[in-house]
């Protein structure tokens, strides 16, 4: 297949596939997901996506009904069946299909959604252009849900500037981008801000800190603000679909590559462990 | 029809009605949404809910493709047709059909969804019980979103203890409830927060003030207190769909029911109008 929409067991081409109106993903953005690459047949780190999507759930209350194994089971089952050595992979679950009402529905299952598309890996020599916004999302950023308008808006208006992320922060304290965690590099040091309700514990992120630890960088987890970002040695983006990149411009500004001999070897690492990963 | 489900110009029984699975709103929440309530035919204040639609779609900056009167035309030959004389009518749009991909999308139209379900008035009589919880929402509640997840939560923790709403507050300062507003009155002033991102501008709460103003009570638009919530005179929700109901209880203990006059004059106002605009 050409790409692969799949809706509690019905597959199909994305395109063509439906859901029901009364899905509450549909008027309440009442759903979690979570998403990795996958090549060589190998969906990357599924299990700690898997394990994540399982804390999402669990801290929305949404019932799977469904095991960790038997959800790994039907995604590579499913990447299987798409034409293509690189994909993307995502997959959501809903609380349930039920008339709309704000009170959780009783005795109905949740709606796996599924959609695997193929998406060619980027190199990780781009330098990327940012923005930065005020963050003015809610305080389950933790919680990867598909309440993602703030997120949404955000990413348009670095489309707008021509830029690739939006930093964003509240007030001086920066937090994370739209759809990747930020972390900078000064004096040796990474800095990055800690896992709490204002940011994804994003994966790419824990194995950044995992290949830092390897080649004796010292991590610092606490909050840093938009002078150090300006300031920062080097800027970092990291997510699970784009891995390890470097930003040479803010808002505007020359930023960051003041430590290439750094970056160039926590890059080397992030995208060895992938090969390695995937047996490529 | 027992009820009524449009999508983008097709109709159906709601529960038979399906939605393509690329519609942003099912993976982004990426849509706005009004409803009122309907007698006799006759849609409740529509042209306010048309014009606190378009405002939601214009801050979020989707193009809807339709003016307020063809919407209005919609929704008004729309309720015609389900067999019923007490109705709630909802239509959300989003910003449209497309591939996933946090930037909009270009050249393609808004989709249009509505849903119309029979929904008896209830009475003005029932005392609400309340909880409160601290309100962990984005900062764009004066738009309507369908990133409806915090409200999810907090109504349901409000039906787990046995309760009618939840009242949301930001530290000590009380902002609206999950799906409704919150005013309070003390020593014959009506207060209630102002309109800015922290509260939705409710029409409901819109005429609540108009009804103030015509029987001479003062309203000040300042935000209140949780303490001042605590000892308010009485506690007053108000929605689209259930008008002006008070409050009885709050976090387990009395609360309200010391202005019994002013709260029944509103509220008769309130009600007097509805039926006035509805003709019955």
């Amino acid at each position: 297949m050409q790409n692969l929409g799949y809706y509690n067991g019905k597959i199909g081409l994305i395109e063509e596939m439906m859901i029901p109106m009364n899905d509450r993903a549909c008027y309440f953005g009442d759903g979690v997901y979570d998403a990795t690459c996958c090549k060589n047949g190998v969906i990357y780190l599924l299990e700690e996506h898997i394990d994540r999507f399982f804390n999402s759930a669990g801290l929305m209350r949404i019932n799977l009904g469904y095991t960790k194994a038997e959800l790994a089971d039907i995604l590579n089952s499913l990447v299987k069946k798409v034409d293509a050595d690189e994909l993307f992979v995502y997959w959501q679950a809903s609380r349930g299909t039920a008339k709309r009402n704000h009170i959780f529905p009783t005795g109905v299952p949740s709606n796996l959604y599924i959609t695997i598309t193929p998406a060619p890996l980027k190199g990780t020599d781009h330098r990327l252009k940012l923005i930065t916004r005020e963050d003015t999302r809610f305080l389950h950023c933790n919680v990867k849900t598909i309440n993602l308008l703030p997120s949404v808006m955000a990413a348009q208006e670095a489309e707008e500037a021509g830029c690739d992320e939006c930093v964003l922060h509240r007030g001086e304290r920066v937090t994370e981008c739209a759809h990747s965690n930020v972390s900078i590099i000064k004096n040796g040091i990474l800095k990055t801000h800690p896992c709490d309700h204002y940011i994804l514990p994003g994966i790419a992120r824990a194995h950044l800190i995992k290949a830092c630890k390897k080649l004796c960088i010292p991590v610092d987890e606490t909050p840093f603000t938009m002078d150090e970002l300006r300031d920062a040695d080097e800027i970092i983006v990291t997510s699970s679909s784009k891995f390890f990149l470097c930003a040479d411009e803010l808002d505007g500004k020359p930023c960051g590559g003041k430590a290439p001999e750094l970056t160039s070897a926590l890059c080397k690492e992030i995208m060895d462990e992938f090969h390695s990963y995937v047996g490529a």
